[in-house]
């Protein structure tokens, strides 16, 4: 009979509260569970939506982090494809019902029940569940993914939500040789799907608001960079894209860049401004694009990304950090400021020591 | 060598003019047009737009009207497919480019040149186009359609509008057999759009602001009717639909109807409202739905969907009345008040007699 594992993890009591060090059991390990060393885990902007509870669906004790990498230490009896000192990596989701209509098609993260890794509950919708600003977590083995050996685990981390979020739309909409992909914002979404979309053999342009970010875009991968407040770069553009995958959080007008599209483009949200999109009735009439989103990916094509990081050698640009109360509040505010490039990643291993 | 033919039309020279007639000429026939003796024309919602300037791009003189049905008086020596005494009709377009991507993909109606049959140009940009309130028009033969002739000619007239206008959508998206299709709005579009959706075989919900379409719309060909200001005949259909075609041009909240769909479930606008649609990030993000709009149908599809009808016996609900410059104006402002079941035709027959 196993017994809870004592954890420990950075968390906040409040929106407004300040992380502190927080002692928990997590769960004693099922069959089919998976125990993961946590090494490290990727800031991401949602994160800091969730400890400000902008959301307004925060549950505390709140740990964040869904951007986990780790090594395997103990494995359930049922557990099929994990070994102990394996290579682990934890996303935004550990579990759902596995019985409705998108569970069966590989689509967890639709599953109306999903269990996210942070500011959630358990199947029990009980038990919360503390994300991986922690040095260690049970998952059950589904919602496990292998980090292949070739790719570090610092720099693989953000690739568990930024590297899926980017990477599905792409082969949802078919991004291959030629695909003329629109990537609008540079920050850490926006940067792995210009590598991504550069390894699928897309011709990338990027969409940023500042030239500073010109020739950062080209070295990504890039093949073209435009101002989006230059109307005459926009406009030699128009009539140009297959598809635009748009990262950028903060308001701002989809028309113009819906006009950059062919006749039924595709134009894929993944930020998520706080205003909702306005979109005139001519920009959907006109042109018949798809507008639509994307949320993370399911278990099975977030493996797919990780095996297809690891045949191309795509991980993040990050800048990795010790975790502390007082680091994790200044990778936030430099985060707020999109003053990283472009992942903030703490490593947890050395982090309770 | 052909001569300009004297045409007769209802044309308003301002957005703040009434109707009077217009003499005009049509153009000497070429070797590929095909000339119509105008029997009847529908009025579109559009063409109180256009009157009155609403889009801020109309051209005066105009001479409304492209839902045009009527029978072939003389055919260029180049032309194929019609003979004299056909039935032919004539929708939004009466020309295009012919060359370009999309005119290749048979989506004339995506063309950059696509000359409108009224309020635009023909293809040298200068010679102004009128519409079907006309009693004969002059177009080439590629923009012209055969009126089966179990299809009456009066009846049969706003489906090159309105049909083809819903049709296209439900064919891009493979409405078929038990398609859970909802239809947003029971007007001149819904109730072509519910009739072609149940001759499709879907399952068709109608989402009306009132109770009192509830028995039409069954009659019309619907399964299931709910009134979207009630929240809980809301609530109980949603994530249910894979199709919901909004017909509607009144502002609206579009999130509630995405809630109704199935994961990657299709929204398609064709109703036209003024302000922009408010569309919340995490619509598109939680159930990456497919938001999109349609615009008419090219001639392929225009013809497909007359050849549809007429296999199924679809026409129109209209109420036909004579065309004088004082039954145009109670037909539009009935038209605006949505008090017309559910598309009034023009007489044109009769018209200059």
């Amino acid at each position: 009979m196993s017994t809870t594992i004592p954890a420990k993890a950075y968390a906040v009591d409040s929106a407004t509260s300040p992380f502190k060090l927080f002692n928990f059991e997590r769960r004693a390990p099922r069959d089919d569970d998976v125990v993961i060393r946590i090494h490290y885990c990727g800031i991401c902007h949602t994160d800091i939506h969730q400890v400000e509870n902008e959301w307004k669906s925060s549950k505390y004790p709140l740990v964040p982090g869904h951007e986990i990498t780790g090594v395997v230490e103990q494995v359930g009896s049922k557990v099929k494809h994990f070994s102990v000192g394996d290579h682990a990596g934890i996303g935004c989701m550990v579990d759902s019902c596995r019985q409705c209509k998108p569970c069966k098609k590989d689509m967890e993260q639709n599953c109306a029940d999903t269990c996210l890794t942070y500011s959630s509950t358990e199947l029990d919708k009980i038990t919360p569940t503390y994300g991986g600003y922690s040095n260690v977590i049970v998952v059950r083995e589904h919602f496990v993914c292998k980090i292949p050996k070739n790719l570090p685990l610092d720099a693989a981390a953000p690739l568990l939500c930024a590297g899926v979020t980017t990477y599905s739309p792409m082969r949802r909409f078919n991004v291959g040789k030629d695909t003329k992909l629109g990537v609008v914002g540079l920050g850490g979404l926006g940067h792995v799907a210009i590598k991504l979309g550069a390894a699928m053999g897309a011709h990338v342009t990027v969409i940023s608001t500042s030239e500073s970010k010109r020739n950062d875009a080209i070295k990504l991968g890039a093949k073209a960079f435009v101002v989006s407040k230059d109307s005459e770069q926009m406009k030699a553009i128009e009539n140009s894209l297959d598809i635009i995958i748009d990262t950028v959080s903060a308001t701002h007008d989809v028309n113009t860049l819906i006009k950059l599209l062919t006749v039924e483009g595709v134009f894929c949200l993944v930020g998520a401004p706080t205003k909702p999109l306005e979109i005139n009735a001519f920009s959907l009439i006109r042109k018949q694009p798809v507008v639509t989103g994307s949320c993370i990916g399911g278990m099975k094509e977030t493996q797919e990304m990780l095996d297809f990081c690891s045949k191309h050698n795509i991980t993040c640009d990050i800048e990795k950090i010790e975790a502390t109360p007082e680091t994790i509040k200044t990778a936030y505010d430099r985060t707020v400021k999109a003053d990283v490039k472009y992942r903030f990643v703490l490593n947890m291993l050395d982090a309770f020591k």
